[in-house]
């Protein structure tokens, strides 16, 4: 038996809950808090709101929102530039997978020295991080729970990802009244790549009994509420229950790392700077008819999570069961079928390949993978 | 919809985990750690190893051992004293429920003035605490992942539960070959604990999307593996699967908080000193039977967990089979069916019903109860 670890930050989840933002900023000792964020959110008047408790609590604050889509090295460092200048003492996060990326390593270099680069890969953190909360205003990165932070190499235009217990936020706050996001395509794209992290956190080599029963609860989640969360932007109980299933999604995914799809979509986010969401949605599918015969069991208990009926199968026909449901998911929310579609050029596949198995969500795909294979995956989804 | 907190320490799983326990606490500053445990943990060679870890972490330590089951005020505030004079810096518990919790309110006391009797009760706690390692050596308790810490007041002789994040360990480390109870015996009666663990935490009122998919995990591993469990002390398997069953059920249960039957023998553990896992064995039956009304839907899912099939019945019959399911189980581990076996007498009945509705657990119960309620379920168990 292998020893497993699990690790989350403190939670607190439900509407209203972005009120305590200010308490659980105080509580952790700080003073100044930089807060990083994004436009967009800044427009929705989110911001505005937070700096009133954030005042309640008397509580100092610098706002930087200068960071994108796909966060960039350079960002960071500007970013940390400005909260030591500031003279901040505390970080918090609000936005999209993105901004709180951008939040978690400003808040490594914050206490760490060089650039963020020298950073790329597992444990190499030295020093604790300031304190740090999280409040996610999309479903579906996970980023407010995990210990992953996905920043672009802009030079070597990949993705890094940076993997340590240290990036674990102290307190994530999700209050689904901030989910406000009224497109359609995005809410499409973040739920599939939700049913990603939680699909491949479940199959993954380093899953654990606490984290596959994570996995599978946000499964359940999204087979019931991803329809209606893309249908309508106003129903209040679907989006609720979507950012129940990124939470769950992201506290497996957190302990049990991923697996190809993600390898593959870093490479592809950092190239073409294109939406994490729709990489992985288009991608999932490929994949998952890849890695089935390395665990048939655990697809049949993913088809039954996502309403397929298993009942009398053999484990072979059961386990193709989560493809075809999973297709027809990507098919009702009008996913496109092709990177192509998003740029992707076939001579850019050998290079990309080469990137994706040195990815350290690689390591843990439950079946192996060469460069070759990579780029055959690649060419049947171009 | 009511906000949601969820919160648990870092927890490390496996066999050999045990070596990770110097690693761990040095990881947390500690130079000089107070190791609080008991004589037959010592005695079966746990803490010479423990010691043996430390040591590679070149950490110094200081052993006390002087408590017995169901802690009492006086040996926290002895240990307490010790701790101080030791100029100990980080506190590690080592043995089953009861090393656990004293090990949780030395820690307390060791930052916070006063006597233990002034904490009873939720978040009464002012200063955070030290540095705090858990390993819990029999399945059951779920202390090491608690916010909880139970203990006797000897002048009033109730169990005082007294509840906080700041009693939520540090790390808490589950070494399945620790679990070397030979006594069949200790083996039903905590696994009938983590059972009421995982039920009542899933019928609480406090019961969160987080909390449920750990009770409902924690009764599908007792329902396959606390009958093989309590057949042989040799096998592995089961011990190493109730194992994580007591996590799962602590990790719920510190979340969701308790119900009647911990309430209840929370009142006859400070009375009689009975051992807490019979108690709630006992009463199990009895106040699942009282409070069935209340949930009938969360009963249809507790039968199904625990291996009863439910497809095709009425809301009514569904939840009965779990009454059925509890009642087989306790049966055949030879659970005793009364508390006069462990010493009740009736007329202790109306003052233990009138402390009952007072604990901490009586709120999160999903059915009302009143004195008379409880005296006539005590009643009914005697
Ligand atoms: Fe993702
Ligand atoms: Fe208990």
């Amino acid at each position: 038996m292998q020893i497993s670890k699990f690790m989350t930050p403190e939670i607190i989840f439900g509407n209203q809950s972005l009120r305590q933002v200010g308490e659980s900023l105080r509580r952790l000792g700080a003073t100044r808090v930089f807060i990083v964020s994004d436009p967009g959110v800044e427009n929705a008047g989110w911001i505005e709101r937070i700096i009133h408790y954030l005042g309640q609590q008397n509580l100092d604050y610098f706002l930087w929102t200068q960071i994108t889509a796909n966060p960039k090295d350079h960002e960071v460092h500007a970013g940390v530039a400005e909260y030591r200048a500031r003279e901040c003492n505390a970080i918090l996060g609000v936005g999209g997978g993105s901004a709180v990326d951008a939040a978690k390593a400003i808040a490594l270099l914050g206490t760490n020295d060089g650039s963020i680069v020298q950073y790329e890969g597992v444990d190499k953190i030295e020093h604790p991080l300031p304190p740090m909360v999280m409040v996610p205003t999309t479903a579906g990165s996970g980023s407010e729970v995990s210990q992953f932070s996905i920043i672009v190499d802009s030079e070597r235009k990949v993705k890094m990802a940076i993997i340590s217990k240290s990036l674990i936020p102290d307190i994530a706050i999700i209050d689904p009244q901030t989910l406000m996001t009224k497109d359609k395509q995005l809410t499409a794209n973040t739920g599939m790549d939700v049913l990603t992290h939680a699909i491949e956190s479940y199959i993954s080599l380093a899953a654990t009994p606490l984290t596959e029963v994570h996995s599978l609860q946000a499964m359940r989640l999204i087979a019931n509420h991803l329809r209606p969360s893309v249908a309508s932007c106003y129903n209040a109980e679907a989006k609720q229950a979507m950012a129940m299933a990124s939470l769950q999604a992201g506290i497996a995914f957190s302990n049990a790392i991923l697996g190809a799809v993600h390898a593959m979509s870093h490479q592809l986010g950092g190239f073409l700077d294109a939406p994490h969401g729709e990489v992985n949605a288009i991608l999932l599918p490929y994949v998952l008819e890849y890695n089935y015969i390395a665990a048939p069991e655990k697809y049949r208990q993913i088809a039954e999570c996502l309403g397929e009926s298993t009942a009398g199968l053999s484990s072979h026909d059961a386990s193709r069961l989560t493809l075809k449901a999973v297709k027809d998911l990507a098919r009702d929310l009008d996913i496109p079928e092709s990177l192509s579609a998003i740029g992707l050029q076939p001579e850019q596949i050998p290079l990309l390949s080469e990137h994706a198995i040195l990815d350290v969500c690689m390591t843990t795909n439950p079946r192996d993978m060469s460069a070759n294979d990579v780029a055959a995956l690649f060419q049947q989804a171009l």
